[in-house]
């Protein structure tokens, strides 16, 4: 059982009523040593869904400036081989992406079969930022929340398995990162002056966060909430999350590679044979 | 001082001449142990090539069938952040690369500022299987090695460090390494008759590399024959050649890091006091 609240399709959310600082009952001490295990188990199913070539997996984060997205990623995948997965960073749009519609760009970066793509922000921004700030008018940001379910599903007929996870910080925990960023001089390239701004709409952003947790959790594509106040405790949720989900797949997967397994070596004994005839 | 054999530029190559087999007088457990530590090397480099974001990184594997490529860069990059780096595989072109000159695909993915791109194959196929298999009149592959030098010259003045490895192994071992495959069901998926076929090219192959190492390794974009028989050792050849090259840099990302950390606290100095006013 993971430690991450996964929402209910169609479902209200109230993030106040949600706790940032759980702790799964662990100390600090156990859940590293946990960390280190879920870390193995992650390695060993993703080398699993590389080899078997029949799926791909798509891992979404979101979360508060400051929320963890970097460090999540970094500390859940760090150990994975590169050959088999990408992340992507979703920022401001460039003037090519905004001439398309708000799904162009992810669509190009979905990952192919056999692959793991991490989504560093997403086209969820295209419903929180963007109606934070009122890039577009409200009719058009709320058509998203089909437009957003109505692609995924196609992802999920099409064989990729999707979890998106929602970092949950506190407001006060997100000022002492941003004090904290200040003090150290290795983190200083992270400041902006644009996270001090963004905070000050901090209501209106869990308020869209919200919506689109409730409008777009689906059977297919859900949405976890992760109590992110501890990092560690942050980590272990979504590792825990993904490891749960890609289990279901394993019997599958090494059926499927064994079958391979049997035609190659099938097609090697005729080639073989071939030779020795001529 | 990396193991790895540099190729001077404009130099005659004679791979037969190069040992595949070498050790560097280290035991399998000194290697074992010495990588531990330069995989704890290449982690913190490639950090602060993130955090720098002032130049970016293309390594290129190339090697025979089973030379180890895939092996070389999960042991080299296993642990590196998933953030900063992205490995392209270059198989047999499709229809619409087809209809491009052969660099297009390549230069689509080259690294950004700040990111490690990892190539497995690459553009060199394009004067290697494309000379062996004649896939293209002998006219138009010879005119791309100054292609090559050109695009990998552009590369380079915008700002990217380029690393070019050749996974140099015996016949033999490519022969005990196929069957290898055969032996253990949880290889049997990367089997293919191809690889046996190939083989019957190898003298062709070992040509083609000849030229093409003798006429691209250049002070910007040096090629490097890494003595591959011995796994372990072939991941700390590479492995040093990489940290040597860029500890060369690291001075100037961590000055232009406090640079940008300086600038950044000032802007937030000064939007505290603009908000102390209001």
């Amino acid at each position: 059982m993971s430690h991450a609240i996964r929402i209910k399709p169609a479902s209200r959310v109230d993030l106040s009523s949600i706790p940032t600082s759980a702790d799964g009952g662990m100390t600090k001490e156990e859940g590293k040593a946990r960390m280190v295990e879920l870390s193995g188990e992650i390695n060993e199913l993703q080398d699993l869904l590389y080899a078997a070539g029949e799926q791909s997996l798509l891992v979404v984060f979101q979360g508060m400036d400051t929320a963890g997205k970097d460090g999540a990623i970094k500390s859940v995948f760090r150990s994975v081989d590169p050959l088999g997965v990408k992340s992507w960073p979703f920022k401001v749009p460039t003037e090519l992406e905004l001439a398309h519609d708000f799904l162009w760009r992810v669509h190009a970066v979905t990952p192919r079969k056999g692959q793991l793509a991490i989504f560093n922000r997403s086209h969820y921004e295209d419903v929180l930022v963007v109606r934070v700030k009122e890039l577009v008018p409200v009719k058009e940001w709320r058509a998203r929340y089909d437009h957003i379910n109505a692609f995924e599903k196609l992802l999920a007929d099409s064989g990729t398995i999707i979890l998106k996870f929602f970092l949950h910080i506190s407001k006060d925990e997100q000022e002492e990162r941003l004090l904290a960023r200040e003090e150290e001089v290795e983190k200083a390239w992270k400041l902006s002056v644009g996270d001090w701004k963004e905070r000050e709409s901090w209501n209106a952003y869990q308020a869209a966060y919200e919506d689109a947790l409730a409008k777009c959790s689906t059977k297919h594509a859900p949405w976890y909430v992760i109590p992110a106040d501890r990092k560690w405790f942050r980590d272990i949720a979504v590792a825990e999350t993904i490891i749960e989900t890609l289990k279901s797949y394993t019997d599958a997967w090494r059926e499927s590679l064994d079958a391979v397994g049997t035609i190659r070596k099938a097609e090697i004994d005729a080639f073989r044979s071939g030779q020795g005839e001529s």
